[in-house]
């Protein structure tokens, strides 16, 4: 007795002593939770704060907390107090030393009603008189908004205005998701918040980073960089998943789910986060954020876009009476938004090119549980035992927590390596279940962190230590959404299969690889009578018509289908010039209309001859090759660079030579026409694509061009009625010699033009385009539906 | 009894009214077997023959046939006689028939000596007489070689100089393998055979080829096109599997065998067969052989090289014994011919690249099997129940024989598609095993060929037809050997794993790929005390030196050591490069001594940033790049085009200009360092990498250059003594800005010059590499131990 009472003595001396020195110098941190009272604050920010607290109060700063929020203080002082009360002591911390902190915390807290300007004002003059009155130093100041993101923009204005701290102290703002909805709100947001606050003064938390699991995986990936380096990459890496299951519904949430769904909810944010620490370069060395924070940026703009085929969404049978009730909505309401997704990513580098990341994420499913796995390919051969261990699957799995373990664990296949996790808390286990995805926990490494640390405690500790790697950073922000907001985009119109909820979902949700995308692997079983808007079905038609054009064949489609069907008719071409001579000589106009066809020959067509192709210009304009806006460089940005081509058949018409831009004397065009006639047979293309402008022209022969002056040249110079005028193209004689001849006609802007085209006569001088006439090959033209529609 | 004799009757009457007829219409066919009582001759060959006189009895066609050796008629006849006793119907052939043709067909057979060219000459003097006497018109002659190879051309001679048919009638030579065992010999014996025999008369028998299901795969391929096109490729095939595993040993074949070795025995031909029809394109049309020849020859020339650790070896641990007493050598005789072997394979096209095809084969395993299985990728993701059937493994297995089911047959997972199969010929069967390739039988669509047909006769119904598609071409069968020669010459010094055979194997022979090719996944442990030869082990030691050279630091190894350690330290540079500066900034010299570099970069360094990648070329030859001179050009073969790297990043050096080549006019050198200067900071490479020739030079700066001329300048050019004189080049001054200068110096021929130069001062005008001095970079020697050694 007499020794414990003596001991808390020593410990409230050593403290005060220490408090007492430390103010003159680390100097006072003063804490404003705004939404101080709600849930999450409750649940994990206070708590975090104590926690923060507690670890600090001998470090050499002093603290203060406010927790503000819209009620009176009458009201918000004793729902405040009451969290306080509840708080708990971080674990490790003796009985004494607990008392003694739950009894100190609340006293440095105060509520205050923050709403009008004049409550930051009147917050910002009471820190700066505690700070007077005490004769302290100013640390720099953290405000948590805890609030509807719809509040930032002007919280932040009026913290910028009235509670930036003195000179020589730090502000930090900490923000909850969500940060917008897609790139457009997200970029909003983000303006307005720049308005009040600087980069480095913003946090935007996502609580996955401070999950022990999810944080500890770069370490991870640096101590193990000597085993993993040889397999981390796309020869030996089959395939990742990062899941988050969950078998809750999303009652009492729905007026922020409906607006959001499972992909803004989890995906764009706490996976893709997962995803860039997997796939992301590991820096050397861990410490500074910044290349960090430049890492990540970097692997999320190698991400390859996804189009339609990307996803597959669901949403569970009851949301949709949920969503009338919870919203006071008809009968007739329809909701489309998907409380599941299943979604494949590919990240486009050397290093993973091909290796399916899928996502995966849903509501009322089986299980809750949450990992990030990465399965490798098996690569040995067993002669006589495939039994044996060294043949049976290898995995790591980042156990973030739930699911079969129902605890954060990092799992490695014991015929892969023995990982390597710091002493210092982490401790080996054995597995209790029968299977662990798939196997015997006896054949895996199990490491577990311990103790166990909430991630909001972790986070608030980065905010005040002034880390940022596990924050996101604006840029950051908008790449994440520059990447799935194409997605979110063309799902808005598609309808989720319905799926019952748990167990009775059985395989309705799995899917499988289609091509670079994927697909529901069963047919879907009508669940539901409720109306899912036919309009959105009827979009999905994907009908390519046959039909005849200024008396040539005409395809019409949807522009993606149509772009489909002339990707397919290249592909065929190639292959028939290919098996026929060995070479394939394809020349492609620049423009806008042909970058669809160029991305999806680029991504989709992987058994495309390219080594047997030679990829020639139609027509370039007189810039150097290197500026984006050259013909050959969109070409290359969007097609060359993303297939294996030899150098020498890639043939950029010769716009600049002799240090100079399409001068008739440095003879670009007949050097282009020589290269054609040394390479191609007769000169004769296999396949030109061409385009044609509002004015009927094509290639860059426009009305006024000298069409006649060109004679049997198959190059010329041309001067274009737009900037940049001058220009090289291949001639009218060029184009009539090759064999098929495309023109590709898109959108609705084109009606006109197509409607004139195909009343007039032939008149290349005043329509250009009508000048193309193949002596014995084929015109095709390819017209979509909004252009020969309106 | 009655009804029988009548039938028989009336089938004699018609057989003999049909032959007469026949005569007349088709002509007369006259086979010679050489080595006619040989083990093949009276396992299989005769058995062939006869099926195809019991096909063709009614077709039009008379046959005679000889069955020729080296013995005295005395001995040879009644052995023939014997053979010929023995043969059996082909099933479906009623027994009256069949009586009837065992009756006829010895009838028609002889047996004659052939030794001497006399023996050949009479031999076709009996055919003359034959043909006059019977008045028949001749259609061809089959002459069947199953002889050693040696006797091949010897033989081939002797029936060109006297077997010949008449005018319009054909000759057709069937040879046995071993058709060499490399590629020289190979070829040696090729223009052998072609002094005697034209190429459309040879016809290479490969008796796999004859095999129910491998003469079905390109068939199955065809006919089931629409379900397998989109899965045939990278994208979803994880990995292919030839497999022919043997319970045997090899006593009694060692004097052939212990030549040969497992690999030149079933590799190069059977298991490459399997390996083309898997993955060349399939014809359209499958009747015409040409068109199947010109494809799978194209396929041979898409697969990628083979190295060192593109396969592992082993050796049953009685073969060393067995040698010694069939070959009655010592005691101290060793051999180190495999009897197993693990092979990786990759197809070099867009299609399969990366793609690990195992091929496997040994005597003394634990089992007779032989199959070529295809694996899929797990495409599909489930989300609730990984044990449904479309999550389980999916697989296309072709089953050539024995093995857990005893027939051949063609299995294809039922979650992959309903096989289509010929309703001839075909059957659809159930599984009796417990598991098949690791799946129980009910998950497969199992079909086995009925009847069974021996893989002798369907070839020689083949020759005899004149269908050539399932034989070796002289240009295939070089193709296979210039793809395994390397390999088997790499192999020739190395000791393989001894085993003990049988199930004692356990998981001793298992591998794995490592990198770009395979190893043994286990420990070896040491079975036998034979001597394995010290030599060849000693040879796989691959330290790598550090030291000085000319006061410079110097890195040494053998060469192939060397070059693994230079493309270490580029790929370190370039990731320090990129990370410092986002580029990286590498020249690159020509000649001979880089192109294993190349490769190197090109096959194993996936994870090299290309993308962030500029290549500059340290010199150049004044021709276009186009020619394989080129330095540009080779740099572009070996690495290039092996990997992705933007066009723009490429940089030759511009020799030809305004159509003709290196005029000082053309301001080729200043063209180029303003690309250098515009581009690479500082005009200062990250690497350089260079050579040094016999006569000290580097880069193409030459004895007698007038250095002191190029002053500041980076780029000029200059004059070889050898041809062509021409050259472009970077200066000392350009190379003397690098951060990082590489000299890389290979093979004894180099020794005299490293001794010299080891030894000399400064005096780039005499030797122009003592003039790399970089003025802040770091130069490094490369030299591997010939070099440095002699």
């Amino acid at each position: 007795m007499r020794r414990t009472a003596f001991a808390l003595l020593l410990l409230l001396s050593h403290a005060c002593v220490r408090e007492a020195s430390a103010r003159r110098d680390k100097g006072h941190v003063s804490v404003v939770v705004v939404g101080a009272t709600g849930d999450l604050a409750k649940k994990y920010l206070w708590q975090g704060f104590f926690q923060l607290y507690a670890e600090q109060v001998g470090s050499g700063h002093s603290f203060s907390f406010y927790g503000g929020a819209l009620s009176e203080a009458e009201k918000g002082a004793p729902a405040l107090f009451r969290i306080l009360k509840g708080l708990e002591c971080p674990s490790g911390v003796s009985e004494e030393r607990c008392a003694l902190l739950k009894d100190r915390f609340p006293k440095l807290a105060q509520y205050r009603r923050l709403d009008a300007a004049e409550d930051y004002a009147a917050l910002a003059e009471d820190v700066r008189l505690r700070l007077a009155r005490e004769d302290l130093a100013e640390a720099g100041r953290i405000v948590y908004l805890s609030v509807p993101s719809f509040a930032y923009a002007d919280i932040a204005d009026k913290v910028n205005r009235s509670c930036r701290p003195g000179p020589g102290a730090w502000l930090r703002v900490v923000l909850e998701k969500p940060f917008g909805r897609d790139l457009d709100s997200a970029q909003d947001l983000a303006a307005e918040l720049a308005k009040s606050l600087r980069e480095d003064e913003m946090y935007r938390i996502d609580h996955y980073l401070g999950k022990q699991v999810v944080s500890q995986i770069l370490q991870f990936r640096k101590d193990n960089r000597k085993s993993l380096e040889p397999i981390w990459n796309k020869h030996h890496i089959e395939r990742i998943e990062i899941v988050l299951k969950e078998t809750l519904d999303v009652k009492g949430r729905i007026q922020f789910y409906d607006q959001y769904g499972v992909i803004r909810d989890v995906m764009q944010n706490h996976l893709t986060e997962v995803l860039a620490l997997l796939t992301m370069t590991v820096p050397a060395d861990l410490s500074g954020s910044q290349e960090i924070l430049r890492r990540k940026l970097r692997l999320l703009s190698t991400l390859q876009q996804m189009d339609r085929v990307s996803a597959v969404i669901g949403q569970y049978q009851a949301y949709g009476a949920e969503v009338r009730e919870e919203l006071n909505a008809t009968k007739d309401h329809v909701t489309i938004t998907p409380t599941f997704a299943g979604v494949v990513v590919y990240v486009d580098n050397a290093q993973f090119e091909g290796v399916p990341i899928f996502m995966m994420s849903g509501k009322m499913l089986d299980e809750r549980a949450s990992y990030a796995r990465v399965l490798f390919r098996n690569e040995v051969f067993c002669v006589q035992d495939p039994g044996s261990l060294h043949c049976r699957p290898r995995q790591i799995v980042f156990h973030v927590g739930h699911g079969d373990l129902q605890h954060p664990a990092i799992l490695v296949s014991k015929n892969l390596f023995q990982p390597a996790l710091p002493d210092h808390g982490w401790k080996e286990v054995k597995g209790q279940k029968e299977a662990l995805f798939g196997l015997p926990p006896s054949d895996y490494y199990i490491h577990v962190p311990t103790p166990h640390t909430e991630a909001y405690a972790v986070l608030i500790s980065q905010v005040f230590h002034g880390r940022k790697d596990n924050f996101i950073s604006t840029e950051h922000l908008l790449a994440s959404w520059t990447f799935w907001t194409p997605l979110l985009h063309r799902l808005a119109r598609q309808v989720p299969r319905v799926y019952p909820g748990g167990a009775a979902n059985d395989n309705l949700l799995d899917f499988q690889l289609q091509g670079r995308g994927i697909a529901f692997a069963t047919e879907a079983v009508v669940l539901s009578s409720q109306d899912l808007g036919g309009g959105a079905a009827a979009a999905e038609n994907f009908q390519v018509m046959q039909g005849k054009y200024r008396n040539s064949d005409m395809v019409s489609a949807w522009a993606e289908e149509l772009v489909r069907q002339l990707a397919a008719d290249i592909q065929a071409s190639a292959e028939e010039a290919v098996a026929e001579g060995g070479m394939f000589h394809l020349a492609l106009s620049g423009g806008s209309s042909p970058l669809a066809l160029f991305q999806r020959l680029a991504v989709h067509h992987y058994s495309f001859p390219w080594r047997h192709t030679h990829v020639w210009m139609v027509d370039e304009r007189c810039v150097p090759l290197t500026e984006p806006s050259s013909n050959f460089h969109t070409l290359h940005e969007h097609l060359l660079r993303h297939v294996r081509m030899p150098y020498f058949n890639v043939h950029p018409m010769p716009v600049q030579l002799n240090q100079r831009l399409c001068v008739e004397e440095d003879g670009g065009p007949l050097a282009y026409e020589r290269d054609i006639a040394r390479l191609v047979n007769g000169s004769s293309f296999h396949f030109v694509l061409l385009g044609v402008g509002y004015d009927g022209h094509t290639a860059s022969l426009f009305q006024g061009t000298q069409l006649e002056a060109h004679g049997d040249k198959l190059v010329a110079l041309t001067e274009s009625p737009a900037k940049p005028h001058q220009r090289m193209s291949l001639t009218l004689a060029a184009i009539n010699r090759a064999r098929r001849v495309a023109v590709l006609v898109t959108g609705r802007g084109k009606h006109e033009m197509i409607t004139q085209l195909s009343r007039v006569k032939d008149d290349p001088r005043k329509w250009p385009v009508t000048g193309i006439k193949p002596a014995s090959g084929k015109l095709v033209w390819y017209i979509d539906y909004e252009a020969l529609l309106g």
